[in-house]
Parts: C-alpha cells; structure tokens; sequence
C-alpha cells in the first residue's frame, strides 16, 4: 500500500488527556515515525505527598504497552502492597495506586523536588519504558483543574475519584493558568507538524487546558498542519467520564456537534462516529469536513485502524 | 514469682538505635506497663525523596512483631515490586526498601511535609501498628551523622548501606545537633523513669547521637532512676554493624570496657557478656556495678530473658 510509507514519514502532533486519547494515540505511534504528544496537566495533583500526573501516565503506560488493559489506566498486572500496608497505618487510601505505578510516582516526585522540570522528568521516565513518541506536558508550571459544582468547590481529582463525578458541574477554572508556559517543544510541536489531532478526550477539563495554556489555541489556529478532531461523544454519551455532564451542565448541546462547535477555528475535519451520522451536516456548516467512521477503540485493533483513517482523513479531505 | 508484678509497674526508659537496641526494647516492652523508647534519628535520611528513618522504624516494626527476623530491619514477607519498578524506571536503588516498608516512608513523607513534627507521625505510625510502648524520636529537628573516612565524608546512609561500612571511621560529626531541642516527653523520660536502660547499639552512631541532644546528657547525669547499660560488644567484636572498627578507628579499647568508658557518669550498671567476665574488675574500677550474663539474643526468648535480668539487676545491685 503506497499510503503506508507517506504516513510513517509525517509528523504528527496529538493533544491528549486520559483514556480515551491515550488509545488513538496509540494507534498513531504504529503508523507514525514522528510522533508528538502534548498531554494536559491541569488534573496533576499531589495525593500522599507524591507528584502524580494521571494524564500523562495513562498514555505513557498504554504507549509503552503496559497499561490496565480493563480500566484504561494504572499498570497491567498490578498489586497494591503498599497501599494495603498505608491503609493499616490510618491514611485515607481513597486515590488507588498500585506497586509498579507507585515507582513511577516515588521517581517523579523525587526528581520534581531535586529541581528537574516535568518535561524532563516525563521524557526520562518514557524513555526508560521504552516510549519512542515525544511526550511533551502541556506546561512545566502549575495549573490545577477547579470544579465548581452545587457540593461547592472541588479540585479535580477530588471531585473525579473522590466524589466519583457525580456532582453536577457549574463552572470550571483552570487555576495558574495565566503564568504557565507552554513547556519546551509544544508550540513548535503544533505549528512545524504536519498533522495535529485533537484526541477524543474530554473537551472542558483534557483538551480545554491544553488549548488555555498561553499560545497553544493561537498555535493551532495558524498553523499550516491539517487538524483533525475525534469526538469523545458517541450517541450522546461520553464512551468514558464526564463529558456528556459537563456538555450540559455548562449550557453546550449533548452531542458530537456540540463538541465541534468548542473547536471552530481549530479544527479543519471532525470525526463522528456512524451513530452520528446525522449530525454531519450540522458540523460542515460549521466550517469543518467531516469523517464519518466508527470511534469506538473496544479492541486494540480498533485504536489502528482509526489512526490509519484519520491520518488518511487528512489527505482525502483536503 | 513476686517480681513480675513489681517490673510490671516500673517505669522504664530505653535509649536505642537499630537493631541491637530493637531486640533488647522488645523484651523489655514484655515485661514493663510503662516503657518509652528514645531512638536516634542522626541516621534519618531523604532517600528518593522520602524520610527515611531507619531506627524508628528497626524499633517500631520490632514491637509490632512485623519486623525481618533474619535481617532485624525492615518488614517480615516483603516483597519488591515497587523497588524493582523503580530500577527499571532508571532510579539507582541502592537503598532497599520493600513494599509494606515502603507504605510508612510514603505517609511519614506526606505527614511532615504537610508540617506535622516527626513525633507526632512516630506516635501515629506506632499507635496504627499496635505499639503499645511510647515511641520517641530524639528530636523533632534535622540531625544529621556525618561520617568522616579516608574516602571522604559521607552521610550516613551513605556509607552504612552504600559503601557497607567498609571505610575507615577517622570522625563523626552531627550536623544540626546545636539546634536540635529533644522531642517532647524525651527529658521527662529519663528524669522521671525508675530504671533507663542503655540498650547494646553502637555508641558512637545511635546512643552518641541521643546523649548529644541539648539537655539529654545532664538529664541522665542527673536522673534518680537506675542507669544500666548493656554492652554491644562481646569478645572484642560488634554483633552487627561497625561499633567495633569505630571504637579502633577512634582510638579507644576495642571491648566491651572501651564501650563503658565513653558510658561514665551515665550508667550505674553495665552488663557484660560472660565472654568479657574478665573485663568486671577494670568495668568497677570505673564505678559502676557490673552484671554479667549472656547478652547475645539469637532466639526471641532470648530478648525477655536479657530484659528480664537487666530489670532485676536494677534492684539487686542497688
């Protein structure tokens, strides 16, 4: 297939958040040579005292193949020693971490407190699974998702394992936003690629603080790269998380097309799965093309063969 | 037997460090209601980014009966994988710590940094694992055993663990110990005990470290509680760890009566081991009353049996 040899050579950036996105951008690390991935930060928290990046550990571990093949995230194969023995020792063990996820957890808040920046701290720690894309955080500053809800006000992980993101969401502020950089590499990554994908991640609290660090949406909006975005909503419903809440609680249509409209101006193709096939020509008059596929990633050959169709989208369609 | 009773009820305070120590404490928590145990923390350490407090800990998982019995420190049924996961992440691991070890260094991490003091967390930790005796660290502030070698200094984790004790001691010095004020209940431990036991741990690394806290020294000096010291060397030669190079490397008697020389003035009894009977003369000479017996604790029921008679010998030499 001639196809094969132009994919491979392309440079390809994605932005990504958890689960979802992880597993496109896996299926673009087996087409693509040259593979970006700029990952939010903004749900990084600090829980026992550890520098925990969940974003950036979801699509680590499923790059380097070792990811929780069942949940998304963590470590396949996992024990829980450690949190077991905390446990008995009166902490309050409500954010699971497992034995080997807990190493990459103890090594990154060390090097964090030695002074190394989480860019470098991420690229060693990819490096040493066996990573070969780029793994850029959005930012080496802090920024923190805020949710306001009807409970009051969480911070991200709170509210999305501690309270199971079962509060209404009124609002959402990305704190530290304004004073972060974007870390070494992500504006080039956008405008010097020749494909960006914005993966089907959550679009107010994965993909949204991506875009809010300071030049990334001005990145994307002029850059000469075809930009591709895959919605995280199928039929309505987030496959994984909170989307579909948070679409309408924060006043958005419930749909893929609501998703679109967040990215007029970014976006040059969206990609709707076929149960939304209806939608297709509400989203061309938002000034996108459209693709029309199955989104849904239930097995791991699925996450290729929807890379391969986006990549391809990004030629068919121009 | 009329004197169970009668050491049940007495007050008793320990001044140990690490394994030695732990064994001796054990035995004597069987036997006293009211035990505290003073532990030296000049050999706490920041180790990938956690505070590591190895005598606390060799102490506090001896009394809960969950310690190592072959290696005396760490915890019994360990297992690794956050360590082994840790080396593969690129980390050198050359301090070893296990996974239910682990869990107390992640929590001591988070509860300091959060700003709970160091005897606060000791008391938590000891309390969640069922320690029933008093658990103090020698202070609340940052002491740090400085290792002088013809190598070059070194802290002591350092060269305990990583150059296994092997250079020549040629100094010690405690950095901090100027500004470290004894932690809350230390002083009153030892002025208001009936009986302090100095238990076999290296004098120059675990016992030196707690005698130089501010105020430590004159409370022992002064205390009317009977004052015994249990040698940790036997025969010439420590039974574990470097007291004996360090008591030639610095100049004094390689025996169990160079150990009870640096003990004057702070020790009313000092207990030989029947290998050193022939030290009891110049041991008296130095005005203490000697006990001898068997101090080597190879069998658990060994511990009780040496506390046992190092209580008993506060009474029968009086």
């Amino acid at each position: 297939m001639l196809g094969d040899v132009v994919i491979r050579r392309r440079s390809v950036t994605a932005l990504a958040g958890g689960v979802g996105g992880a597993k496109l951008v896996q299926g673009l690390d087996a087409l693509v040579d040259d593979l970006t991935v700029v990952v939010n930060t903004a749900d990084d928290a600090e829980i026992y005292g550890l520098s925990i990046s969940p974003d950036l550990d979801t699509v680590m571990y499923t790059l380097a193949g070792i990811a929780d093949p069942v949940a998304g995230w963590g470590v396949v194969d996992e024990t829980y020693t450690t949190l077991e023995a905390m446990a008995a020792l009166g902490e309050r063990t409500w954010f699971t971490l497992g034995d080997r996820d807990l190493a990459t957890h103890v090594v990154r808040s060390a090097r964090r407190r030695a002074g190394v920046p989480l860019s470098h701290v991420t690229a060693g720690l990819a490096s040493a699974l066996g990573v070969r894309a780029r793994l850029l955080p959005m930012t080496d500053d802090r920024v923190a998702t805020m949710v306001d809800t009807a409970s009051g006000r969480f911070d991200f992980q709170e509210y999305f394992v501690g309270r199971r993101h079962r509060d209404e969401v009124v609002g959402i502020e990305l704190d530290g936003i304004e004073d972060a950089a974007p870390a070494p590499g992500v504006l080039a990554a956008l405008t010097e690629a020749d494909v960006v994908v914005l993966a089907p991640s959550n679009p107010f609290v994965s993909i949204g603080p991506v875009l809010a660090v300071a030049g990334v949406r001005q990145a994307l909006a002029g850059t000469s790269a075809r930009r591709i975005g895959v919605s995280p909503i199928v039929g309505g419903q987030a496959l994984k998380g909170p989307a579909a809440q948070m679409l309408a609680s924060l006043g958005h249509e419930v749909s893929a097309l609501g998703v679109a409209r967040l990215y007029v101006g970014l976006v040059d193709v969206f990609v709707l799965d076929g149960a939304d096939r209806a939608l297709a020509g509400a989203v061309e008059d938002l000034g996108m093309q459209v693709l029309v596929t199955s989104t849904v990633m239930r097995e791991v050959e699925d996450r290729r063969r929807l890379a391969a169709e986006v990549l391809a989208a990004a030629d068919t369609t121009r």
